[in-house]
This record gives structure tokens, C-alpha cells and sequence, in this order.
């Protein structure tokens, strides 16, 4: 199957549009001076569920055909893809099982239970949800819907650039966080055809660099312990996403834990927003780099909003 | 010296738009749920400064001939004021001297120096700040521009308030927390006349609950002890603030501690955005008459987004 074409990222579009937020571009003085650059920060911290997860996750459970996901859907997710998918289930009208490490955010686990899917917790290791997956799938028949390693999450998450593109014209350069890639695989994908003059551009932790390393190398080099506070990025490339990366993403920039805590309290102080830390690791690679981006014209995706107010980071 | 007039209201909103952001109106489809009503969320903590403050300083630094006012502008403020009359005399390009509480927050202390103001600290009462004014202005001949209690800065603060009915028609009510009065004096003076089926109604902490007080008493009662975590809201009401509140405010209700703080975190949690505690006061208040507020259209005005993020109420 060849990567989602740009026809797809609009029928994706088209299909989640009554149900998402167009979230809104923000700009900030005082961080354009501190980085002598012009930036646009698309907010996707105030997309439903705080996070553009729900734009794949509704394209792909809105995109099978009824007879398929009549059992449900399913999945393993570290917090903000399992709430997405267990709202866009209740919305398509089918069950949702999360597969959810015991470690994550409190309320990460309130939003998925609120939405009213059905929690089964795990160890937070990669292979102890790839079990309690493979379970769950046997005992219900629902459809597996991955967090990233899927074309329709991709085509789903490449919306976001669709709509940034067209409000913010001529970016010299997007970033995004990577993760498993599903944000910045749909990123590329829609800039590379919508506005192909624009460089994309990931930044992930010091501590989660499987993107980095994984470029480097030619070929998936997976993160077996990450360690960042940034709990969205601590995946590692699948291997439907690491191919569209590897054509269209310019450079991954990695950024300490300081740097991203430090960049997440600039955006919460100055723009009086709250964004994860995760969305806060363009701009902490903006801050690294400003010689090489000065006067230049940014586009950032704020990816989330969720985080634990009771155990913040300062 | 009768009180503004809309036009004087409409004036002030010319005289500033070129300077202050006309703030956007965000609405939360789970606060809306929580209360039962229709709420609408004017955010002036995304205002420069981050707070409505810098309407009225523009307004009163802007409306003095360049003769009165060359020799600077003075004032004593628990600190969103003391922020914005500083920026709006840099933007005259005239001296601003701020008398501020030792006690006032971090992130205010360094927002006053950061915009060129001349601080002189004293101590937390409303004498020892009255003391160092009187000093300042004998000393430098800069101009007094009070935080409220000034028809200039009254008629600057009603701009929020136009604007907001401009853009959000046929509101049941419209609420603002209350301090000293004049964001309320000013968003009922600009109700009253745009939309005089609006009632409006002011939200303040039972620690400092003076405005009830006064409006009970038929007379400016000043509250001499305030406590309240809602630093913005300690003054009391002013001889030109209380006659405009007694006449078109409809009622003034009290909020516990627990309440703001609540509020507050609710904003935080589900709406991502930053507000101070002063900002959660009238949704501390909506949550506590729910059941007199059910179905209504209701208007918020989020007065301002400045925190201390190292020293949270939770």
C-alpha cells in the first residue's frame, strides 16, 4: 500500500471536519524577539481531547466500514491517541478498548475513562502492550487502531498542515515534535505537496532520539529506554512512517530536558496557553538554533495540551 | 465631574485600538455542561501585559496633553496597573514610577521593571503605598493615574466590554470579577448603554468582599484586612467606582477560597489557558448558583493571565 496521497489527507479532511476543532494561530511578540524569527503557532492544545490525536483517530475509525468496527476498536496508546480514539468510537457509536500503561498521567487516564472506553492497564513497556493488545483483539474482535503506524492515523494528523498552510502562507520552515511519527509523517506528507517551498523539520529529546539516530542510520533504530518528560514522544518510529520521514523531513533537532522545560514555561508565561511538554520541543529546538533560524518565517504545532497540573516540572 | 459617556467610551476604544489586542471570545463545550448555560469567555489574558489593565493606563497616559504629562506618570498597584502604565508610558514616551507592594508576585515585579518603569517597593498596606505616591509626585512632578478610581482609566476599561457585545449579542448577563471597581464600573457603563437587557453582575472573594458590602450598606465600606488569593481583587472600591456600580450593577455575589481555586483549575484543565485567580472569580460564582444561571447566555470577561507558575493554589 503506497503512502496517503494528498487527495487522501482532504478526504480526511472533509470526513472529521463536523466533528474537530479548526484550531486557531496564535502569535507572541516576545517570543518572536526572543528568537528573532516570526513565528505562528497552530493550537492544537485546544483541539477536542487537548490533542491533534483525535484528527486520526477519527479518520481512521469514521474510514472502516461498519460491518468491521461493529465489534470495536482497540488499542495501545501512552495516553492522548487513547482518548482520541475512545471519543471518535463513541461518536461512530462502537466500543473502544485502551491498552494503557499503569505510569501515565492521571489525567490522561480520567479523559480515556470518561469518554467511556474500557481501560485494561499494563506495564509501561512496549511489549507488555503489544500483549495485552494482541488479548484483547482475540477476546473481542476489535479492529487494532495504532497510534501512528497507520495510514489513515497519518492521512488524519496531515490535516493539521492543510489547514496551517493555508492560514499561514509561505512558511519558510514547519516543525512538529516526532514521536512515533504519525504527526510528522502527515505534516510532511501535506506540506510536500500543498507548499513544497517549505523545509519540515522534527525535534524530539535528547533522551527519546530514535527519529534522529533512525535518520542517521538509514533505518529504524528503536529507543528501548527512553527517559524525557515529554511522555508523548517516547515511542519510536513504526515502519510506515519512517519511510515518508525519511523522504520528506529535512533535519530532526534534539533537545535536552532543561531546553524543553524551559521552552514549555516560555509558552505557558508568555502566551498564557497550557501546552504538554511534548509541544513544547519545537520551540525548545527554535531556542538552540537561533542563529540559523533569525528572520526567518516558523510555523510550530502546539501537538497537546494535557498535563498533570498537579506535578508540573518547575 | 459626571461619569463617561459611551462616547467617551467609544473614544477611549480609538484612541487604544491601535496599541491593545482585540482579544478573542473562546467558548468550552464542558464548562458549558458543567453549568448548564451558554458561556462565552472574553480573554483578556491573552490582553498585552495580560490583563485588562492596559486599556485604561493607555486610555488615561493617552488622553493627557503631552504638557501634563512629560514629567512622567506615578502610581501605586498590587501590579497589573503598575505593568500596564508603565507600557503605556513607554509608548508615550514618557517616565513611569510604580509604588508596589514588597509582597506582590515574581512574575509582576519583573514585568514592571521589563517595561522601564522606576519601582519604589513599600509595604502592604493601601497607606504605605498612598505615603510613597505622595513622594513621588512631590519629588519628580509626574502625574498620579490611579487604578481605578480615575473616569480615564474607567472609560478604558469599558472598552472590553464593547467590544464583547459587539461581538457577542443578546447576553442574558455579563460578568466581571470586582477590586476596586473599574473594570465593573466601566463594562456597566458600556452594558448599560449597548445592551441595556444585559444585566451585569460582579463576582468577588468572600476574603475581600467590599463591594457586597457597600452595595448592602448603601455606602463604600472598604475592606481593611482583604484575604484572598485573588491578588487582583484586594482594593476596595473608589468614590467614582461605587456611584456607577450602584447604579447599573444587578448584583455582586461571593466566592469561597476553595471556590476561586477550583474555578480557576477547571479554566486551566479544560479551557488551556492560563488565568490568575482574580480572572476565576465570576465562574467560581456561576458554579455556586448553577441552578439560577441554567439556560442562560452568559458573558465572562477573564480579566487577566498573570502567575506566579512556581507558587500554584494546588
Amino acid at each position: 500500500m503506497p503512502e496517503p496521497t494528498m487527495e487522501e489527507i482532504r478526504d480526511a479532511s472533509e470526513r472529521i471536519q463536523s466533528f474537530v476543532h479548526r484550531t486557531p494561530v496564535f502569535t507572541c511578540k516576545s517570543l518572536n524577539s526572543m528568537c528573532d524569527a516570526e513565528i505562528f503557532f497552530k493550537c492544537e492544545n485546544f483541539q477536542k481531547v487537548g490533542a491533534f490525536k483525535i484528527r486520526g483517530a477519527t479518520n481512521a475509525v469514521f474510514s472502516l466500514p461498519l460491518e468491521e468496527v461493529s465489534r470495536g476498536v482497540a488499542t495501545h496508546s501512552s495516553g492522548n491517541h487513547a482518548a482520541a480514539l475512545a471519543l471518535a468510537a463513541r461518536w461512530r457509536g462502537v466500543k473502544a478498548y485502551v491498552i494503557m500503561p499503569e505510569n501515565a498521567p492521571r489525567v490522561k487516564k480520567e479523559a480515556v475513562a470518561g469518554y467511556g472506553a474500557e481501560i485494561i492497564f499494563c506495564k509501561p513497556t512496549l511489549q507488555a502492550r503489544e500483549e495485552g493488545l494482541a488479548r484483547v483483539v482475540e477476546r473481542t474482535g476489535a479492529v487494532f487502531i495504532h497510534p501512528y503506524n497507520d495510514y489513515r492515523v497519518i492521512a488524519g494528523q496531515g490535516t493539521v498542515a492543510l489547514e496551517f498552510c493555508r492560514e499561514v502562507p509561505e512558511l519558510d520552515l514547519i516543525m512538529t515534535p516526532v514521536g512515533g511519527g504519525g504527526l510528522l509523517s502527515g505534516t510532511a506528507l501535506a506540506v510536500s505537496a500543498i507548499s513544497p517551498g517549505t523545509a519540515v523539520i522534527a525535534a524530539e529529546p535528547d533522551g527519546a532520539d530514535d527519529a534522529h539516530r533512525s535518520l542517521l542510520a538509514g533505518r529504524i533504530v528503536p529507543c528501548d529506554h527512553p527517559n524525557t518528560i515529554a511522555d508523548g514522544l517516547r515511542t519510536s518510529l513504526g515502519d510506515l512512517t519512517f519511510p515518508i520521514i525519511k523522504k520528506y523531513v529535512r533535519a530532526i533537532v534534539t533537545v535536552s530536558e532543561e531546553g524543553i522545560v524551559s521552552a514549555m514555561r516560555h509558552i505557558w508565561e508568555r502566551m498564557k496557553i497550557i501546552v504538554e511538554p511534548s509541544a513544547a520541543v519545537p520551540l525548545g529546538a527554535l531556542l538552540t538554533k537561533r542563529e540559523e533560524v533569525a528572520g526567518k518565517r516558523i510555523g510550530i504545532i502546539l501537538s497537546g495540551g494535557n498535563v498533570d497540573l498537579s506535578n508540573l516540572p518547575w
